[in-house]
């Protein structure tokens, strides 16, 4: 135990806009928007606004997956800056007043349908195109099951050990430690349910597996936070092997592309529009 | 910013099973069953294992809520006592791989269906019953929206600042103001919505609503945390209005009651069997 500390929190919380770490500038205690911005609107029906962190790549899979099997699914994937607050934007709250990517708007509705949470956009999706969520109704809950587990489960990983390990001003003892049992726990239970399936809800590739891959396949190939060791995680081999599998889909390897303003330049799509983009 | 702190990360995490504050014995770096013990089991099709947690009370309300408007949703309720360990038992594990509650075990397949994650549960059973999930798809669009808000933010809430505010060893600074302003804007999120909105999407009472106010409502009306001051809760008016209506709805009032074994003894169902248990 470390980090002894004497504070004595205040009556009433205040806030102080400098502290926070990295991404401070983007966290607020307030919501909706900080200025009028309208969205940019392209010519499929489906309009994504999103960032290729894995959230926003969970979406892009699915999307590029579902064009892999000849669903009409094209869509155009607009860039948003956070590190700008695009996500406080006029237009962006309005499909999203949680002011977090990845937001989708369905225009072949009339009015316009919006979602966002990438958990329900994969399920709005698998739903609407039928296709990678289970139809038997054993199978289907097995993979809502997954699915939400996977939305309940990552804040653990990104906003608790993702943010005290990479991303806080100072290494606090307590919280890293905290948040490395957890995951470690959250990954054992991965390890353990691949240990005789194939994909996480048995034969079948679903939206379970989009969603879960980009984050606890980025942890143990080494993709996320440099954690790699100190999570000792290569030691789950199970999930080693899946999150291979999963990486080398061709549609994966797409979508993980879109969104993407960072890395090596030929793995940016920033604005992706048809399939030339990925040219 | 205090809590300062000299402490470097070591090369691997290892685990320390002293340390955590409350809650710690039950908190593990690995996932399986620690003991083998069968679940009791009793005549209803479904089978729910749980505790009277915002988590459990989200799913034993929505069961309420069926039987109140005609469902034939009748549910045997055991109590899963965490501290004890309970969730590590074989017969749970088989239901949730992730040792948490709820778990529900549907007998009305063949062979049943394990549901775990409340998010999963909730959907589940409204598709199950067709009730409390809008049928039109713009509709279910925003429900779906909501629930998975509710499934992606509530860690923060709970697992962040409920533990660093409630139950760590130690007052540390840093994660406290995080988690506080985090919660507040989550807080400001659903005033906003809820300003010109009766429920979370609309005229329509559903699941999403189900899964949020446990939570959120409890910390306006101060029973969470005890941080009704501390967050301003009481200032978040629209939040305030919607948990008080929530909080007299008849199925909501006996829904709390379910697997519960703290507070005053008229509010403990410990095991629920049928709706003579209320009485």
């Amino acid at each position: 135990m470390a980090d002894s500390s004497s504070y004595t929190p205040p009556k009433v919380w205040t806030w102080d806009s400098e502290s926070g770490g990295a991404f401070a500038k983007i966290n607020r205690p307030v919501a909706g928007a900080t200025h009028e911005k309208e969205l940019p609107v392209g010519e499929h029906p489906l309009q994504l606004y999103s960032l290729a962190t894995p959230n926003g790549v969970k979406v892009t899979v699915l999307l590029e997956e579902l064009l892999e099997i000849g669903k009409d699914a094209e869509y155009d994937a607009y860039f948003i800056n956070i590190g700008e607050g695009d996500q406080f934007g006029s237009g962006f709250v309005e499909i999203n007043p949680n002011s977090k990517i990845p937001a989708l708007l369905d225009r072949s509705t009339s009015p316009p349908t919006r979602v966002f949470e990438s958990g329900a956009i994969l399920l709005y999706l698998a739903e609407k195109f039928g296709a990678f969520v289970p139809e038997d109704s054993s199978a289907r809950a097995e993979c809502l099951s997954w699915l939400f587990w996977q939305m309940g489960a990552t804040p653990y990983l990104g906003g608790g050990f993702g943010h005290f390990y990479a991303y806080a001003p100072e290494k606090f003892e307590y919280p890293i430690n905290r948040y490395a049992m957890e995951v470690k726990r959250q990954l054992d239970v991965l390890d353990k349910n691949l240990a005789d399936r194939r994909y996480l809800v048995g034969d079948e590739y679903t939206i379970a597996d989009m969603a879960t891959a980009p984050w606890y396949g980025g942890v143990v190939l080494g993709h996320l936070y440099g954690a790699q060791e100190f999570l000792d995680a290569s030691s789950y081999e199970n999930v080693v092997r899946w999150a291979n599998e999963f990486g080398e889909r061709p549609a994966v390897r797409r979508g993980q592309r879109v969104n993407r303003a960072w890395g090596p330049e030929e793995e940016q799509v920033v604005e992706r529009h048809g399939p030339s983009d990925f040219d």
